[in-house]
């Protein structure tokens, strides 16, 4: 459905009403529609719920297997591509760590781009990989976040900085890889580096000035809501970083982040439940104030983080339809949390093997402590079932309103972990255990490509893939869930079995999340490719020597014979 | 044609008599029949005689359209690729600057990488850009040239340095950026760096062993023949570099090689004919021994090298075949020599403005230097066409036994050329001249596409292209010349008329020869693509801020829906 369509039949109001439509770039209004405008690409998630789902058909599992490149464009670095890139006015703007572009999207031909300088000491302390995850644009901008803490506004046009703020020191371990939300016109930005000692936060910023209007702390110091439970100053080294990216309901006004895992690691170092790490956090855009929050896993020990993603979908629970988030966590749960209230209504495990808990008290939304935990809170080295890479990592799953199913890049990895105590020093990683993987094994699979029922956690289908998948999924009206290969190649599956029906290959390892979109009339697909990653260090697969390093970003059609312009 | 085809069909008698085949690399009689096979690519110019002819027409102009990628390979690095890949037994042989890549020819998958570890301050000073362009392989082995001046041998197998051997000081200005050749079972490199007032030269190598067997000086010392065409010791900074790559006759046992300009480019400093600059050679692998010569430009004063490819064909000239070398030389004029005995048949101009000469004496063989030449060479500055740039640049044209046309990038580029006195300084560029080249005009093309008859120049047909291409072509017998463009497109183009039927954009800017083959009974077309070279540098078109940086390769065939292997 092109803008034109949406505005004339759906929402004619809208054509007395509306505030007058930004030359340059989208309104709020555009923002909140991205799940159903197909001509556009305006949000991180493809819609501001992450559903990651597109009406488009077009390309479907009866012709997906005619898809080819269209363009490939590079992206002039070697690290690794974990970016989702966003289409605006037949522009494609893409991020890497050091660069933001605009792109043709009929061509791939640079239009412009903002280049990054990063000072050289910075490079060698960044804690969290030589990635960035994403932009959000509105009103002629785009937004972007830097290696080296700060958050800045660029004009869509031209590339040109318009404003350039600095958010935290990189010298005490900060970073920023991930995606900023913009909710009623606020801009909202989070942050890495949660496991140098650093205490996490959230900013909202005024997207026209760069004026900081408020900042989220996300560990409670004493006297506030939830002070009570840290012991002494442990809050202000107490992590829950904001690594990932938010999602918003624009009729209910609420802001979703997940925020990260408590530092150090050792529970035994930061006694009480660390509010608010490990939590799944309601907040209003306009101050940061929290409405309601859910915490996951209360004094974690695991590193299990709680950043992933909020998919925001309508679910029918107990014979009613309940507005939902949606949380397939790192802790190997999937939960489903009342989208107004934060009431915990599922919790359910979506992998093989989970060690750590007996389950989730749905009383007092708690989980049952496993005894190979407690044995591990004394001291003592376990083997921890899912891994603090997670039942997933960051890799964003999508959803489907027509199945009612989550599809996910699952992963099947457990460690060894021995929490021990340690010092903190100033911007070096406080992770106070000694953890480790197992190597892989030939025929047994580390990872999944997985269609989970978000309501009981059932794993519908699953499709081994080896090295794991770990950069996201994208499901369609044309019955397919697109991910991309470690090992390079871009895929597509059957949504209702989870047959590979295609691949192409890239040219680099993939650890991004594919978009798709139509542009001139006909649908494309798009992905960033390059190696990098945290997944490919921990998990070193023998295949991953066989794949190249280099960044670029390939954009895909049905075959058409080649004709003049 | 397969090998098997070959052996079983053309050369029963080979059954018996020939040596037992190496198990994993060509042999010397393989490599002389690389221009008859099409199921591997085992030189540099797809045959020694350097045509760049294919007679492969499975992709042709009537199905070109239908042209998409198979799969692309990123080549770690953002340095400009100028490599032409070699196929042998399914696997693709890469060259950039700093690595050797095994290639699976069928997913891309990297095999194996021979990484070369380079000095700092060497690439500080590197004269020639950071590019390599070309492997030669036999009997299990590939050879290789580096920046850094050493001639290596590579197990094919296994990617394992079996010997490395230096033959020049990179502080005096030496670099290596060409491709070696394989004649009679000797091993022949040059080298680059002849504006740095360094000596060219070629060596022979033992390829087993890396021995050198011998080493050609190609500025002649006092006492030697032609050492009299030097005054004092100018020829021991009189360049004649060797830098890009020979061709072999196997039948009359002579390798063929151009030889560089002369320095410094101010031809008053080194009065005397500076044979051989600026001189194509025929010579003995085995010795090195000269067997003929012939000098393009006598004390050349306008950097015009000689370099270039020396293509062999058979020409009706004057109504008798003739065994010919063709060079369309960067002065402007394509020369067609004997190649058996150097005799001059043919020198036409085949540029559309050429001012430096008013022609070529054809009893002499000399040029008949123009008025504005005999005023340059008084220490007047100039306008001169071509400039130094050339009438075409170091990429290979390709030639069509079928239709006697060679396939250019051809250039019509002027220079302000000023000759200046300086002094030699070691590893600093001993230019001596002022020179700049004009602004590109839109509506003004500075670059075509031509197909030149080498016997007359005439431009049978010129399509513009704008940069100028400078990645060199391939002529098929599917009635196609390839060539990849600075923009980042391989296009193809009607062999009969220059009309461009196809086109895709691999990422980055491309300056490099396409190659075609067979596997598996279908046609593939591989490219490298990275922008860089010196081109880019010299003609700063503004269409370059569209070239995005980054190295890869991409390997072409005709559309078939995807299907499970």
């Amino acid at each position: 459905m092109s803008w034109k369509t949406l505005l004339l039949l759906l929402i004619p109001a809208l054509a007395v009403a509306a505030e007058p439509a930004p030359t340059s770039g989208p309104s709020s209004a555009q923002l909140s529609q991205d799940h159903i405008v197909t001509d556009t690409v305006t949000t991180y998630g493809m819609g501001l719920g992450a559903q990651r789902w597109s009406p488009l058909d077009a390309i479907n599992r009866d012709n997906v297997a005619n898809l080819v490149p269209a363009w490939t464009t590079a992206l002039e670095t070697d690290r690794g591509q974990e970016g989702q890139p966003l289409l605006y006015d037949g522009k494609l703007f893409v991020v890497t760590h050091e660069a933001t572009f605009a792109l043709d999207a009929r061509t791939g031909r640079k239009l412009w781009r903002n280049k990054l300088r990063y000072n050289k000491k910075m490079l060698r302390m960044v804690c969290c990989g030589f990635v960035s995850r994403g932009l959000v644009m509105a009103d002629g901008k785009l937004f972007r976040q830097t290696l080296d803490n700060h958050v800045m506004a660029i004009d869509m046009e031209t590339g040109e900085t318009l404003w350039k703020q600095l958010a935290s020191d990189w010298q005490e371990g900060y970073t920023m890889t991930g995606t900023p939300l913009m909710a009623n016109g606020v801009l909202i930005t989070g942050t890495a580096g949660g496991d140098m000692g650093t205490r996490g936060f959230l900013d909202g910023w005024n997207p026209e000035t760069g004026e900081k209007l408020w900042r989220f702390w996300t560990t409670a110091a004493p006297g506030e809501p939830g002070g009570d439970t840290w012991e002494g100053d442990t809050y202000l080294r107490g992590g829950g970083a904001t690594w990932l990216a938010g999602s918003y309901d624009p009729e209910l006004n609420l802001v979703y982040w997940g925020l990260g895992n408590p530092g150090p690691w050792n529970a035994n170092m930061r006694p009480g439940d660390n509010l608010y790490t490990d939590t799944i956090v309601a907040m209003r855009p306009e101050t940061g104030e929290m409405v309601w929050h859910y915490q996951v896993v209360p004094n974690d020990t695991y590193d299990y983080d709680s950043v992933n993603e909020l998919i925001h979908a309508t679910l029918e629970i107990d014979g009613k339809p309940r507005k939902v988030i949606i949380q397939a966590n790192r802790n190997g749960y999937v939960y489903v949390l009342d989208r107004a209230t934060g009431e915990l209504l599922r919790a359910s495990q979506y992998v093989d093997k989970l060690t750590w808990a007996d389950g989730i008290d749905m009383t007092t939304g708690r989980p049952i402590l496993s005894d190979s935990t407690r044995k591990n809170l004394t001291g003592e080295e376990v083997t921890v079932w899912p891994s603090n890479i997670g039942g997933k990592n960051w890799a964003p799953a999508s959803f489907s309103p027509k199945t009612k199913l989550l599809y996910l890049n699952g992963l099947e990895i457990s460690m060894q972990f021995k929490p021990v105590v340690m010092a903190w020093r100033k911007g070096v990683a406080y992770a106070s255990a000694e953890f480790s993987f197992p190597e892989p094994k030939p025929g047994v699979p580390m990872g999944y490509l997985r269609a989970v029922d978000p309501l009981t956690g059932e794993r519908v289908w699953q499709t081994p893939v080896d090295p794991p998948a770990n950069g996201g999924t994208l499901a369609t009206a044309g019955n397919l869930v697109f991910t991309g290969l470690q090992t390079g190649e871009l895929a597509a599956y059957d949504m209702d079995n989870g047959h590979l029906l295609w691949q192409h290959q890239t040219g680099s390892g993939i650890i991004a999340p594919p978009i798709t979109y139509t542009l001139d009339g006909e649908q494309y697909v798009a992905i960033q490719s390059g190696i990098g990653g945290l997944l490919a260090w921990f998990l070193p697969n023998p295949k991953f020597a066989e794949v190249a390093k280099g960044a670029s970003i390939t954009v895909f059609k049905l075959f058409k014979p080649w004709s003049a312009q």
